[in-house]
């Protein structure tokens, strides 16, 4: 076992877009194993939209990431050490270690994951934490019948292609919202949704709103939003009566500058008496208890090939800021992880 | 009979905030009653915010006021004269008569209602649509649970004088929001709100925040929303994890000149994640099926003096127009009627 490792670790907090000064790339000592803990040699990490949240200091969900520890976020990987009767060396695992190369946890924040039908690396996208927020807003929040119109952001992203995927395999009518003609080409022709619109095509909410008015005939029955900005402004013109919109994301205001207005500040509330339409936000966190439903769910799917995934992947924990910053830019195609051996 | 009778109809849209101008009274002749038909003297007429709505030619839930035809609206009275099996002459009714002496409707469009224990006007307000619009809004959105912590705004009024009073006879804290320390303290000492918040002594939507989260320590669980602008806009930076909020009105935005970005535009989307919380409009036409139960509860609630409510009345058809504007600008206290005779 080598004697030190290397983390990332949060070396100052961004004021809007997050640079590569404020991550650091640290060597740290191994630290020694207590009882009924676990050292795990991650694989992949995964990299998300949430995390940029946490990077400020300020109230949300979650506790803010502290300044110079490892930066937090799920992970995969292969038991290396164990303290614990829960595990065994060689098991693979996920868990939240971070982006470092090791982690230590206790075993009951670690989980054994079966990867002879699902690759490691799904567990940190379609099966893992992406997919049941997928899971669980299209099901829980969006509640689409058979012949009803979905519209989705960031369609070609983790949680955007299930949220469609799942619309599809019940017959229901989806709009996909990506950027680019690579990424819409995409979302219809590999993931079967009925229409993708490239948002980058629109000069502002209102012709955006026209290009999905155009795919979507008879107005959006649910929407299911990772951007926001012009995108939510655009779909809540176009909501019909009694349509659910489920908040998953607003990327598009995590690098504000404080002070400004959000770009996906809800410039139509009469919308609301209007359509008298639900909105509702959620983190798949509050909703654990869900997880062995949903992911039975998604790992019968994906094993029978009716559920389609891509990933991105950076090389090398060196890598993780810059792909972590590109991602934030919809640089990435798919799941966002970064390969660290 | 009568050979004539005088209505008021609706002479031209208005541009912002409505004027007498836009309305018209006329003496119109008597129709002759139809098969089936009943006619029913009007008593009292209900004027309601809503009503400013369908005053534009707007898409929205309901079909535009027509110019040149009486202004809608719900009305109670006594059957004059039958032709329908299913009412009698001397029948105290409630249906949709609108603003006029007299009115003829079909049989379904009407319903008995029994002055023994409750006086014709609450079936205008504690115990029809404004009652209900509240049971709906409290029992079906808020949901509020014992020892949690809601807010209505428009506190005072037919509504939100419901909403409150139906928290605190739940065991729910309940903050009011209302205009002027009259108001305020009719709010506290006669409906037993917890506390009220007089909106006219903040300067914005921050200090409204500020005077609010005084007034709710804990946080805000759920609100009744019947006004928007920096209400709204206050409070959704106080919700507590997986609040509720029902929007029923939102009468800032009424009266604005097409092309003003809305004072109820939502400036903090990011609390929908921070929150996760739901926010969902609804019309109580909607619902006619709950009505039975709910205005058995509400009925009940009044027969047995545990649900108060207050009544600004108009005397006579001509004074319906000024009292509308009046209304929507605050200047009623409780329910505001007509009354014909």
């Amino acid at each position: 076992m080598a004697e030190s490792y290397r983390r990332i670790v949060l070396a100052s907090r961004p004021h809007g877009w997050p640079s590569a000064e404020n991550f650091r790339l640290e060597e740290s000592s191994m630290p020694v194993l207590g009882e009924g803990e676990v050292r795990v040699r991650n694989q992949y990490l995964s990299l998300d939209p949430y995390m940029r949240g946490r990077m400020n200091d300020a109230k949300s969900y979650a506790l803010p990431q502290m300044l110079n520890e490892t930066m937090g976020g799920a992970s995969v990987g292969e038991v290396v050490e164990s303290r614990s009767s829960q595990f065994a060396v060689g098991d693979t695992v996920r868990g939240m270690l971070g982006w470092a190369e090791y982690g230590v946890s206790k075993s009951e924040g670690i989980a054994k994951v079966d990867t002879r039908h699902i690759p490691l690396s799904a567990y940190l996208g379609v099966v893992g934490m992406p997919g049941m927020t997928a899971w669980y807003g299209y099901n829980k929040i969006m509640e689409p019948k058979a012949g009803e119109t979905v519209v989705v952001s960031a369609a070609c992203g983790a949680v955007g292609s299930v949220v469609g995927q799942l619309a599809r395999i019940a017959g229901v009518r989806v709009v996909g919202i990506a950027g680019g003609p690579e990424k819409c080409r995409y979302v219809t022709e590999e993931l079967g949704f009925d229409a993708c619109v490239d948002y980058k095509t629109a000069a502002d909410a209102k012709s955006l709103a026209g290009l999905i008015a155009a795919a979507a005939p008879k107005g959006v029955d649910a929407h299911f939003e990772n951007v926001g900005g012009d995108v939510l402004n655009a779909v809540v013109t176009l909501l019909n009566p009694f349509a659910r919109v489920a908040i998953c994301g607003l990327i598009t205001d995590y690098n504000m500058t404080p002070g400004h207005v959000p770009k996906s500040a809800i410039m139509n509330p009469g919308m609301f008496l209007v359509a008298r339409f639900k909105m509702q936000g959620f983190i798949i966190s509050d909703h654990l208890n869900l997880w062995p439903e949903g992911l039975s769910a998604l790992g019968g799917l994906v094993a029978a090939g009716k559920l389609k995934y891509q990933e991105s992947v950076a090389e090398g924990l060196a890598a993780a800021p810059a792909a972590f910053i590109g991602m934030l830019k919809g640089h990435n195609f798919g799941k966002q992880l970064v390969r660290l051996y």
